[in-house]
This record gives C-alpha cells, sequence and structure tokens, in this order.
C-alpha cells in the first residue's frame, strides 16, 4: 500500500504544555518524512462534539491524509482505539464519535478496525496519554503504508460509538437547528445545511424578535445588522456586519435556533 | 520562472476553528514540497492595521517568499484581490492595506496585479473565505513557479489602498509617534524608526510624567524603570524592565506618547 | 559530523508577535531543509521554570534534535549563550537554567561550550532578540553540522547556571512535593518521580483534608473524585475525574503539596 504523505493532527491538548510536540515527535521517529497539518489543539477540552465539527468541516479541504484526532476524555479506558477507512484518507482515534462525522464528510465508511496491535505503540504506554503512545505511532505507521487491517481486527461500523445528531428541524417558512460552532468571528453556525435556506426568502427573524437578512457575504446587510447565510462548510450561520453574532443572539453550542420567514 | 521554496502565512483566523489549516490544506493540494511559516493568525479580527505591521516587522526575516495574508473584513464585496511584486518576494492578499508595508520592507513594489484568474482556485469559491479558496490558491500557485501577471491584469502601485501613515513627528529634543503595536512582553513600539532617539540624550520624559532612560536593553534600567529603545524592528520602543511598559503607560495602539529630554 | 534532522523550538514569544516566525525564518535561510517542531511558545514570560520543565518532559520523546530553547530576561546582559552536547542531542540557549532538566533527561552534559562564534550570527545582532539572531542562527548550524566546539570555547558543565531543585521529601506513608506545573486539563503535576508513590497505598489524602485514590487513569475514581497517579511524564500528579485539580486544591506552581495514606 502506498500510504500518505499528510497527517492532519485534531486535539484537545492546549498548546501550552509539550502534548502536542510529544506527538509530533512520535510520528517524526516513525515516519519521518509525512508532513504534519495541524487542524486545531484548542477544542475545549474532552469537548468530542466541538472536536467533531472542527475536523468533519476541515478535512474534505485537506490533501489525502491519516486524520489523527484525540479528544478522549475516556484515555485509559475499555473505550476502544480505531482505524477508519474512507474514500478518501484515514481516520485514527478514540472509538467516541469524534472520528465519524469527518468520515462522513470524506465519503463515508468504507471498513473500520480496531486498533490493538501492540507492536505498533512506541515505549511504554502512558495510561493517560495515548495520544502519544499508541494513535500518533499508529498514524504515522498507516501513513508510511501499513494498512489498516494490521492495527487489528475488523469491527463493524454499524456499532461504532455516535455522537447524537444534532437536532435541525424544517417547516414550511422556518427552521430550527441545533448551534454546532461559534467561530472566531463570532459568527453562529447552526448543523442545518446551506439548502435549508431555499425557502425562506431574503427578509428574516430570528428568535422571533430579531430581523435578519439573507445575504452571502457580510457586507450584504449594514455594519450592525444580522446576516444569515449559507457559510464555507455550507451549513446556515448567522453573522453580524462588522459585529459579532454570538453577541447579539446570546447563543452557546447546543442551543436552538429558530429562523423564520417575515 | 523558479518560484519560492517558502510561503509565509498571516491571518486573523486563530488558532481555534480549522481555517488555517484548510488554508494549509489548499497550498498543500497545489504545491506539496512548498513550505509554509506560520507569521501569525492571531491578529485581532479586521484588525488590517496590526496584521499589516506584523508582516512587515517579520517578513524581512524569512527566506525569500511568497507571502500570504488574510486579513479581510471585506471579503465578498468588490475589493480586489492582488499580487505585489518586491525585490525580495512576492505578496497576495487583498488590497486593503494590508501588504503595503511589508512590500516597502522587502524594497518596495515592483509591480502589481490583479488577482482574478478563475483557473486559480479551488472548488466552489465561497463568498466568505477566500482565504482557503483563492488567496492561498494563489499563493500555492505562486510559489510553483507561476508568473505574477498570470494572477490577472497589471494595475497601477499608486492605485492600491494604503492605510493611513501613523503619526511620527520630530522635534528638537523630543519626538511625538503613535504606538503601532504592544507584544507579548508589554513592550510599548512606537511608529518611530530608531534614529529619530538621536537627538534626544539619555535622560528621558515620557507623556509628561514618567522618567525614563534610554538604552539598548532591558537591564540597562534598573527593574521596575522604563527603558527607551531601538528595538529589533529598529523601531522606538518602550520597556519596563522585568515589567509591562504597557500597563504603567495605560496606552493602545492609536494613541499618541511623547518623549521628550529631561 | 552528520548534523540533525530535527530542531525543537521552545520560548515565551507568545505567536500573537512574528517573533517566533523570525525565528523560523533565521533557521530556513541557513539550513533549509532541517524540520522544526515547536515545543510551545507559551511560557508565560520570563518564566524559566516553566521552560526547563516542559522541555524536559518533551524532548525524551522527539527524535535526535538539536533543542533550541530561549526564555530569557537577560537578553543583552553578560549571561552567557550556551550549547550543551548530551548523548542523545544537542542543546541551545541562555545559559540561565533552562537547558539543564532537559539536558539530564537526555542522559547528561557529555560536553557544554559557550555560544560566541560571531560568523554565526545573522545580520546586526539586535540587543533585544537573541533568538533571531543568535541563538536561532546557531541551532541551524548545529543541526546542518557544525561541531559544538565551533560554537566557542569549553566550559565547565559545573559552572553553569542551574535552578533550584524543586522540593521533593518523601517519608514513612506520606510525601511532599513541589508543584511543577499545571496542565491543560487542570492536573496538577508535582516534582516528585512516580516511584514515590509506591509505599503509599490506595486510600490518600491530599493536604490533609482533601481524600483521594490512587490509580492509573482518570476513570479509576468516581466523576469529580481525586486521582493521584503516575503521569505520563513519570510524574506524582493529581487529576480530578472530569474536573479540575487544580481548582480543587488551588494551588500554583511551586506551592508544596502533601500526600498521605489515610
Amino acid at each position: 500500500m502506498a500510504g500518505y504523505g499528510w497527517i492532519s493532527f485534531t486535539t484537545d491538548y492546549g498548546t501550552f504544555d509539550g502534548f502536542v510536540a510529544a506527538c509530533h515527535g512520535s510520528i517524526a521517529k516513525i515516519a519521518p518524512d509525512i508532513k504534519v497539518i495541524d487542524v486545531t489543539h484548542h477544542v475545549p477540552p474532552a469537548d468530542v462534539n466541538r472536536g467533531a465539527a472542527v475536523l468533519a468541516q476541515t478535512a474534505p479541504h485537506l490533501p489525502a491524509s491519516v486524520h489523527l484526532a484525540v479528544v478522549d476524555p475516556g484515555v485509559g479506558t475499555a473505550r476502544r482505539g480505531v482505524v477508519l477507512t474512507t474514500p478518501s484518507g484515514l481516520l485514527v482515534g478514540p472509538d467516541n464519535g469524534l472520528l465519524i462525522w469527518a468520515a462522513e464528510a470524506l465519503g463515508g465508511i468504507n471498513a473500520a478496525h480496531e486498533l490493538i496491535n501492540s507492536d505498533w505503540v512506541l515505549g511504554d504506554v502512558s495510561r493517560t496519554f495515548h495520544g502519544r503512545d499508541v494513535f500518533a505511532p499508529a498514524a504515522a505507521r498507516l501513513a508510511a503504508g501499513a494498512a489498516p487491517e494490521q492495527a487489528g481486527p475488523a469491527v463493524d461500523p454499524d456499532g461504532l460509538t455516535r455522537l447524537p445528531n444534532p437536532v435541525v428541524t424544517v417547516g414550511d417558512g422556518w427552521l430550527e437547528a441545533e448551534v454546532l460552532t461559534v467561530d472566531r468571528f463570532g459568527n453562529v453556525q447552526l448543523a442545518a445545511e446551506g439548502s435549508a435556506l431555499s425557502g425562506l426568502g431574503t427578509e428574516l427573524m430570528v428568535n422571533g424578535g430579531v430581523r435578519a437578512r439573507r445575504g452571502t457575504t457580510f457586507a450584504d446587510v449594514n455594519v450592525g445588522e444580522l446576516l444569515v447565510f449559507a457559510d464555507s462548510a455550507d451549513r446556515v450561520a448567522i453573522a453580524v456586519n462588522n459585529g459579532r453574532a454570538v453577541v447579539l443572539l446570546s447563543v452557546i453550542p447546543g442551543d436552538i435556533v429558530r429562523i423564520a420567514a417575515r
């Protein structure tokens, strides 16, 4: 098998400690020529949903890669490690739902294997740092050309742990959807796909009382006004031109937002 | 044309979302052998001045590069994308003033081209994420050897959008200058060049009431005292030995600071 | 001499300014094929202890490298720059104690050389930014194959500046140890090695009044309960399952924590 030239890397490790670097070290020791693209290491600690969302929205824009992701509050317990095979790349990480949205964004799960090959680990495996000792080494071996079936036995993709699907309801002239993420700019991204906006027209009301306008970029509304648009990940999103929608709407991920024609 | 081995990358995207990684992905897809040096992605959102200053002070210390910079509150509007050619590298980004100080630090603008080549973009161009779909792909093609004139038609450098020049006034025994940046250590950097200090002597007064001393490094003054010096970017700067000048002076970028002999 | 393929890089520069990128630029100009692993740039400003600890715990997990570290409140003074040779890599930085714990973790100091070779610097050396002008260029030359003795004269390793050893006292059924670091997850790491736990049994008391249990991973205690364990750097550490031990214990680095059998 030819392997991959790239590993993408997503964690909740932060960049204040040396955890990310230690994982880079594990990769470098095993596969020194593989390049690593850091997706983010600022997933809030243990926030599997946030990690899953950011990886799913970023992975399709990367070259064919082994996607290594570790947001793993269950480290050291019986939760499995897995390797997922998709039409456009592999994913490696804990079986806690973190990888599945990205796998679907990459074309779906063709195969899943449990990660148990003890010849693949590096050093004595710490029970609290599988990123360094188990997952990064596995990603490096896979990128270097090892086959997923060498990781361990095949497992039924239907048996993988899944996160609850975010709430999305589309009605006649309205939609209600869960806040999936809030980005650096304060833009509020909903779980609904961009196409859900098609029946709503241009003049909108958010959460019953806030006027908004449908458009395609920030300057389609006046400074300080609310824009509803399909964002760069093709999700329904709400922004304020030159402002922060998250402040104006006062929502957090998991909240339900209603958008209706007015 | 030979191209460049390096792309530098400056944005206000932050590192909590996957935006930076998606741009790295665009580069990797087009020019997998080009190396990327991240200048910073923590420019405050939409703060074009700050982005322009940090890029101008960093670019001269990088190998010959294509400098990709995106601080772009006007994304999706009619504002142009441009490619600037300098004696020691190219710059790619929005025509909003972000690139010009760096271009001057790299020797001046030899040529400017509008970035409109639709064959250069990746995928369907999002109206809110030109970094991923337009600018990063263009930087990658230029680094890989494409000529700037392939980006689009030449434009008059004098017609490029410029930021206002920061205020700098040098008198007899005093100078007044705008605060350009405040760094991680709380050092306050003024827009004046280091040579502006030459007539001021050693014993100084800042903003009329705070005593300071001219020197060349932090330990030239006692702990807690103010140092005025030419910093590593050859700008007049104010530091506190073992402290934070920004707190002592209570200034922010854009404020005017007066330094006078006493 | 063959050199090294990797440079690791640790500073207190932060990632909001262009300081880190300028150092990457210095390395790229001198040794374009060397790869850099950033350990962290978020050491608190001038916190030499924290920098020393994170480097010591990360360096052993990296490929053989030149470890470049700059936490340097004495920049521009008479403090020396040094190159330390260990059995598994070189270290470059200021002689202020920053490098020594890492050198010991890499097998001990075989030789030390003062860094004074003026042919090695880049450009005019700023008196406030030796990272860019002195240390990064030196690391690049060493990685590219220059011998440590080319850096300058040999110095006695026993004369190097050392940080005070953190307090660790192990008694009969108890230990007292200084807090070395607090990580992203709020886990409190003590200076004591993991073996210090061997005589304490399973049921423990922290600081006289907080009940804890010895285990090996977070889920060995109930949610909200205190775990005492040997962490991934083989130090005694205290965690809260699904919580933040640092908040529960209200400690900071340098504080003494007592763990006793109950």
